[in-house]
């Protein structure tokens, strides 16, 4: 029995294919419904009494453990809550004060620059004179000397959908002693992780690209469960308190990784997500990773076939690859613009990669053959070369 | 032309008197349609075009706009995001560094838990001999010696609404030097503030209490405008960098205040709060603080007349109290679950307060009078003495 795509799952626009998914995934169709109940049967009705009755306290947790088996980690592991800026900073000021005697912060310069970011204000406000390497991805395993106190890496890339080695990369981190971070932002979802074999301290990621949990919808945060109770969180808000109800005046760390809950969660958009997340129910990351290298590879095929003028920018080696593929060409903005009003929603990436996420539940064969047929159509017939497109203000 | 109460704004469950949106806000009547817009038309129909063609990216400072002017702030001096201890978090961090020298941080043992462990955490990480002092509410002003390097204090005590002396503070505060932030959680809808007329240079609060935002609904954070763009930001997401996608290696603070956002923001909560937010056009805090005073004074006068056991815990003088009114009751857990169940909502507050909050714009005299009846019954009967509510557990 075929289990994927799922498109009945979801609430996709009539004349779309929506490879964007990776960026932030399409609506699931029970979502609405059951955030429609969540506003009027629990915070309408219950009103406060919905932290007890509609068990928003737990949510956290609860939402946690539907992510910890889609990145291969234990039940009790995974929490979520805030954005994945404030998830990296906890991981990693944590991981900092696990190695107090070394001042390197390993990272590359193909990062999310938000990691990097907030890597930058945390050894700042340090003031220890701790020091941020950032060489590129293909230099990183070379670079993990018994200097380094954390590495800290997104494991496939933002713009190419490259793939870091995730096991040699952990395991180089551990032979010399470093404490390892993956942010996980373009792989929940789209390829397999299993957390427990690869050993890693942390791993953070967003759950609005691949898990579809909604504009905004919250990050998540795993931390090894045999480190998880001498873990000091630098963030210490009172959802990560042992007891937050006691209102005690001094913090006390609450059990594993709950201690990295930090303030009220957000009810709403974690609501939206808990339901997003049952798209996956009886799906393995194996079958989905099998359907998204075919999807990807056909892709590839058909493009360079009919494009000439497109350079993948992207690994050929499906198995060094995410579940995306970007093109480069000078006028890639433009090009993605008019895509879009063809209904091929893909994104740009400065300076000049046109993205597109291959996301096996809603996506099939027959889009991806379109969608190459329409990206033929810009490009042959020029239709990038339209003083519109290239006008369009650039958010994001 | 009476424009207060507002009930017809809101959507309030039948047979309860709600005594608890100094906690969690009830639901304005227009939330739902507007969240199911937002939902189906903007994350189902535009996709990622949302952060465009919804300005879902601009949000943040949009609603920020609207909290100003409650708080008295200026257009372009608050934005949205996060939960209040991360704002507490980052208004700290910044303070601190403003006044490198001095290493004290005073608060007070009445504070809300979570600025404090906040705090804790915070200083914890700096390392550098930082010193948390909490003396008691009324010995804060005192305690403001040139020593301090920050005065961080919620305005209006989660217990009791005691108030801090709003301007004497903050005036002694900037005569040693030190730098005033100002927490207001119970404040912002509840009580008029000038926080032009103040001139701290940080306030945050919470949009889910008086400003029925909705469960996890996104914090607030004011700057004052003289200093804001020179503010270094501890937690430098991109979404506060001047250019978040131009996707640069390097951190560059925003414009002012937007200088504090942090990562993607929760559209879906915020769209929520941006709504509920309109329950307040065309009124002033001048008016809702003269209603909410009435309802306090009438509440404790008829409280008091009815039940003897019960001891009033907050400032009698209503200049020196925010717009709750909590009794003191050896059972007042269970007092307030037969309350609740009576159809009275208030909450319980370690060790021994009965909580009770006045919203006038969905409260009026005739609920006040009934809640103080009700109140009356389960005193006088012994309603509360009922194990089934002194064993009910204590999430909230």
């Amino acid at each position: 029995m075929a289990s994927l795509p799922r498109k009945h799952l979801f609430d996709l626009p009539e004349g779309v294919i929506y490879l964007d998914g990776n960026s932030l995934g399409p609506l699931p169709r029970g979502v609405a419904e059951r955030l429609e109940r969540c506003v009027h049967k629990e915070w309408g009705e219950m009103l406060i009494r919905g932290w007890n009755d509609a068990q928003w306290m737990d949510q956290p947790a609860r939402v946690g453990n539907k992510i910890a088996r889609l990145i291969g980690a234990p039940e009790g592991a995974v929490v979520i809550g805030d954005t994945l800026s404030i998830k990296v900073y906890q991981a990693l000021a944590s991981a900092l004060e696990m190695r107090p005697d070394r001042k390197v912060v390993l990272s590359d310069n193909g990062n999310f620059p938000t990691d990097l970011y907030m890597a930058e204000g945390l050894l700042r406000s340090l003031g220890r004179g701790h020091e941020l390497r950032t060489p590129p991805p293909e230099e990183v395993a070379d670079a993990i000397t018994e200097e380094v106190a954390v590495v800290m890496l997104t494991q496939v890339d933002y713009r190419t959908g490259r793939m870091h080695d995730f096991t040699a990369i952990t395991q180089k981190a551990h032979a010399v002693g470093a404490v390892m971070i993956w942010d996980l932002a373009h792989s929940a979802g789209a390829v397999p992780v299993d957390m427990v074999a690869n050993n890693a301290e942390f791993a953070v990621g967003c759950t609005y690209k691949y898990l579809n949990g909604g504009p905004g919808a919250p990050a998540f945060i795993y931390v090894r469960p045999d480190i998880a109770e001498t873990v000091r969180p630098a963030l210490s808000g009172w959802l990560g308190h042992e007891a937050p109800f006691a209102f005690d005046l001094g913090y006390r760390p609450g059990r594993a990784v709950e201690r990295m809950r930090v303030g009220t969660p957000p009810v709403l958009q974690a609501t939206a997500l808990e339901e997003a997340l049952s798209v996956w129910d009886g799906l393995t990351m194996a079958e989905v990773r099998a359907r998204s290298i075919e999807l990807s590879e056909r892709f590839i095929r058909e493009v360079e076939t009919r494009c000439p003028d497109l350079t993948l920018l992207s690994p050929r080696d499906p198995m060094a690859r995410g579940s995306q593929v970007s093109f480069g060409f000078s006028e890639s903005y433009a090009a993605i613009q008019a895509l879009i009003e063809r209904g091929v929603i893909g994104d740009f990436r400065a300076p000049d990669a046109m993205r597109f996420g291959f996301t096996p539940l809603y996506i099939d064969e027959g889009d991806v053959v379109r969608a190459a047929e329409i990206i033929e159509d810009v490009m042959t017939n020029r239709l990038w070369d339209d003083p519109a497109y290239k006008a369009r203000s650039r958010v994001t």
